[in-house]
C-alpha cells in the first residue's frame, strides 16, 4: 500500500498511544502528520519529538506555553484550543483522521475532516451516538470511508468484506459482561467505583470501564452499529461472551454466520482501520485456542443492566434521544466516580434526564450540540434528587 | 441472480438428496439438468419425475432397463455406465456440476466438466485428495470456479470473501473429534463398527462416518484445503471442536482471525456453493447461542488417531502419496466395516500399503488412476497380514 499520513486526535489517551504503537510497527506505511491532546502536555511533547508531526494541538490553552517552548524549536507548529482541531484535520496532506477524542468534543473535528474528504478511523463513540444519521449522510455525500476502531465494530466490518451484495439478517454484538456479570441486584446496590473500575479483560480509560460495568458501553455500541452498518435496531443482538475473544458476529439471510476473533489487543482493530483494506504482517501476539479452550455465550440481562435497555429504547425512539442518553450518561458516570450516586443511580439519572427533556425529532448538528449541553446541565441538576 | 442449471452427480446419496432440498427451496434460481446415481434406481426415478431433468445416468448398467422404462415415457434421456457421466456433464446448458460421487470415480467427470468451462461444486473429496495439483491447474487454465461443499472448506471459502489482496497465515480446520474423542488406546482396541458408526453431530454415509471416527476424514480435508486455498501443509492446523458449530477459521498475517459458524446442516454449504457469490434468503433453521452456550476447542491427538498424522505425512511427501493414502483407506474402511480388521488395523493397513508402493513423483491423471487401482489391490492383499 501507498504510505498514509495520519492525524491522531487524542494521541495521549489509551487508543491514541496504542495507535502510535501501530505507527511505530509500520514506519514505511504510516506517518504522523498531526497529534492532538486534551491536556497531557508532557506526553504530547514526547510523542511529537519522536514522530515529528507537522503540527500538534493542545486543547487546554493553559498548557500552550509549555508545549510551544519545546516544539517550536523542533520546527513543529503548535496550536491550542478546540477550534484548532478543525484547522489541523483539514491539512491537505492528511489521508486518515484517527479520532480518539473522548466525548462530544469529537464531533466537530469529524465533520470537518469528512467535508475535506478525509477517511475517518473512528474511536470516538459520540460521533455516531450523538449524530449517527447526520454523520453517515455526510460520509455518503463526501464519499469517504468510516473505519471503525472499536474491536466489535471492526469485527463486524471485517466480516462484511466481500459481502456487498448480501443482506445482513442480524448483528451479534459481543459483550464481556464486565466485572459484574451474573451479579444480582442486592450485590450491585452496594458496589463502589474501585470494584467497577476492575475490568476482567480490557485495560481502558475510567469512563469506558464504568460504561462496561453498566453495559452502557454496549448500548452505545448498539447505536453505533445501527448507523455504521445501516441495520434496524431489532437486527442487533447483544451476546455476553466473557472471554472477549469473539469480537462480534454477522448473520446473513442464508443463515450463515461469520465472526472475527483475536486476542484483546486494541492494536489489531487500530491497525485494521489505518491500513484497510490491506492486512499487513505484524509481530503482535497471536491468539491460540490452547489458552482459551472454552468460549461461552449467554443472554444479556437487561433487567439488571438497565442502561442497555435504555440505550435500545433511545435508538428505537430516534430523534435526539441518543444524544440526551450520551450526555446524561457522561454526567452519571462522573457523579458515580465522585461517589455522588450509586451504581443503579446512574440508570435513574439517565432516565430522569430523558424524561425532563422533550424529544426533538429532526435535530441538526448545531441542535444536537446545544441539546448535549442542555442535557448535561439538566442531569447535573438532577443528581441531588437521585 | 440469473437462474442456474445444475448437474447433480450422485443425487441419491446424502449430499445429493440435500442438494435437491436446496434446489426445491429455490425453484426460481436453480434448475436440475442432470441427475446421476450409482445404483439406487428407484430413488433416481422418483427424483427425475419430480425435477424433470434433461437426462439421468444410472452408473450400474444392470438397472438401466428399469430406469429407462419409466423415464423414457416421461421424455427424459436415460444413460448408463461411467462413461456416460463424462458425456452429460458436458451439456452446453449446464452452469454448475455438483460432484457428490463417492470415491475415485468422481475424478473423470470433474475433469470433463472443468474442461467444458463448468463451475464445480465439489463434495467429492477424492478429486483434490488424489489429484489436487492437476485439478487446480485445470481450474486455473479453464478459469472456472471450484466451490467447496464440505462444511469446513465452505467456511474457509466464506472467510476469504473480499480478502483477495491479503495473505493467509494459518487455516484452522475444525474437527468434531468423532465418537471416540478423548478415548485411550485400550478402549479403541476393542471397538466395533456399530460404535464407530455413531457420529455425535453429523448424519452421513458409512464411509465418511468411519473416516470421522479415525480422523482420516480430517486428514483428507487437510489435503483438500492445501489445494483449494494454496497454502503449505504447515499452515493448516486441525482443532478439535466437539460442538461442530464453528466450521473452520482463517488467520491472516495481521493476526486477525475470521470464522464461519452455523448449525450442522449440509444444506447451508450446498446452497452457498450453488448460489455463490449471492447469499439467498432461506427458511432453514437458525443457529442460536442459547442452545450452544459453550464452544470448546482442543488439540487433535495424532498419536491415538494416527490416520491424521499419516495424512499430514503424505501431503508433505507429495507425488502420488495422497492417492495411495486414499485408496488404501477406502480398502481399510471397507475391511473394518466387514469385521476383517480392527480400528487400529486401518492405520496399519494404510501404512503397509504406502510402504509397499514406491513413490511416484510427478504422476499424470492417468498414472494416478492406475496407482489408485494398484494401491487398492495391494491393500486388499495385505489385509490378511494385519
Amino acid at each position: 500500500m501507498k504510505k498514509r499520513k495520519i492525524a491522531v486526535l487524542g494521541s495521549t489517551g489509551s487508543i491514541g498511544t496504542q495507535a502510535l504503537d501501530v505507527v511505530r510497527a509500520f514506519p514505511d506505511l504510516l506517518e504522523i502528520t498531526v497529534l492532538t491532546a486534551s491536556e497531557n502536555a508532557d506526553l504530547l511533547i514526547i510523542q511529537a519529538l519522536e514522530f515529528r508531526p507537522k503540527a500538534v494541538v493542545i486543547v487546554n490553552k493553559q498548557y500552550f506555553g509549555r508545549v510551544f517552548e519545546v516544539l517550536h524549536k523542533a520546527g513543529i507548529a503548535v496550536l491550542a484550543g478546540e477550534q484548532a482541531l478543525k484547522e489541523v484535520v483539514e491539512y491537505e496532506e492528511i489521508d486518515v483522521v484517527l479520532n480518539a477524542i473522548v466525548g462530544a468534543a469529537g464531533l466537530r473535528p469529524t465533520v470537518s475532516a469528512i467535508k475535506k474528504g478525509k477517511d475517518i478511523a473512528l474511536a470516538n463513540k459520540e460521533t455516531l451516538v450523538v449524530a449517527g444519521k447526520l454523520m453517515m449522510d455526510l460520509v455518503e455525500k463526501h464519499q469517504v470511508k468510516m473505519l471503525p476502531v472499536d474491536s466489535e465494530h471492526s469485527a463486524i466490518f471485517q466480516c462484511l468484506y466481500g459481502e456487498q451484495d448480501n443482506t445482513i439478517e442480524k448483528i451479534l454484538l459481543t459483550a464481556s459482561g464486565g466485572p459484574f456479570r451474573g451479579k444480582d441486584r442486592q450485590f450491585l446496590k452496594g458496589i463502589n467505583k474501585e470494584q467497577a473500575l476492575k475490568h476482567p479483560n480490557w485495560v481502558m480509560g475510567a469512563k469506558i470501564t464504568i460504561d462496561s460495568a453498566t453495559l452502557m458501553n454496549k448500548g452505545l455500541e448498539v447505536i453505533e452499529a445501527r448507523w455504521l452498518f445501516d441495520v434496524d435496531v431489532d437486527q442487533i443482538e447483544v451476546v455476553v461472551h466473557p472471554q472477549s475473544i469473539v469480537h462480534s458476529l454477522v448473520q446473513f439471510t442464508d443463515g450463515s454466520i461469520k465472526a472475527q476473533l483475536g486476542l484483546h489487543d486494541m492494536k489489531l482493530p487500530i491497525q485494521n482501520a489505518l491500513t484497510y483494506p490491506y492486512r499487513q504482517t505484524n509481530k503482535f501476539e497471536r491468539f491460540d485456542f490452547l489458552n482459551f479452550p472454552t468460549l461461552s455465550f449467554e443472554k444479556a440481562d437487561m433487567d439488571i443492566f438497565r442502561n442497555l435497555r435504555i440505550a435500545y429504547e433511545c435508538l428505537s425512539e430516534g430523534g435526539d434521544r441518543s444524544c440526551v442518553l450520551n450526555a446524561a450518561n457522561e454526567v452519571a458516570v462522573d457523579a458515580f466516580l465522585h461517589d455522588k450516586i450509586s451504581f443503579f443511580g446512574m440508570s435513574d439519572l439517565i432516565e430522569a434526564t430523558l424524561c425532563q427533556l422533550n424529544k426533538v425529532k429532526m435535530p441538526s448538528l448545531e441542535d444536537l450540540l446545544a441539546i448535549d449541553l442542555e442535557a448535561r446541565n439538566v442531569a447535573r441538576d438532577l443528581i441531588k434528587d437521585i
